[in-house]
């Protein structure tokens, strides 16, 4: 069961128009849900799909999270990471001031996720 | 040493304004060339960066290389993989009809990649 005291995960992604987008993102927060039993882990997109991080951020602040963990499913760092991001979490901070907003690496920038999908492409490419 | 024989593959991803945006599929090359030797990489983007697809292609294709996998390093499937990609692979296969050009799963299809983010996420939210 889950309690304010719970781990809060926020799994943040791009977003698209097209609603079979978000399934990668659903499957990634089915199997960290089955990890981690307890944690309450929600979806959050910068655009095009709901919620948003501030809507997602304010959800598990009202349910009494006092410390909640972003990680960015974007393949690499750009415009939305370096700039949008720290904008959005700037507002978020000032406006949740009683809860630690912690930000995890993209994907892009964990060696052992690069790893994996070089890994992968071995296994895809081989004859 | 690498020749027409040697598997060709390329990393095909997004592109961004921003050239740092580009380093985890530089990564990703890097680790793959090492785990493959032989094998030829290249990388191609969507948009913003260069070379494109089509020019990635071409290059391959004119060094002798008969079969080119090509890897969408997405995080999902939107209107990029379903629209944008079939109608460039479309005019690829047309201009090259000698070189076979296979397609590979998006990162985001992949489970053992969502299975390795997910256990990254377990150890990162790890108190």
């Amino acid at each position: 069961m889950s309690t304010p005291e719970s781990p809060a995960i926020i799994l943040f992604a791009h977003g698209a128009r097209d609603p079979e987008w978000a399934q990668p993102f659903k499957k990634i927060k089915r199997v960290l849900e089955a990890k981690r039993p307890g944690a309450v882990v929600e979806l959050a997109f910068l655009e095009f799909m709901a919620p948003s991080l501030a809507d997602a951020v304010t959800k598990l602040a009202s349910g009494g999270h006092q410390s909640i963990t972003i990680a960015p499913l974007f393949m690499a760092q750009g415009g939305h990471l370096k700039n949008d991001l720290p904008n959005i979490l700037e507002a978020l901070r000032a406006e949740h001031r009683d809860t630690e907003i912690t930000l995890l690496p993209a994907v892009g920038d964990v060696d052992a996720i690069l790893d994996a999908i070089a890994g992968w492409l071995v296994s895809a490419t081989a004859r």
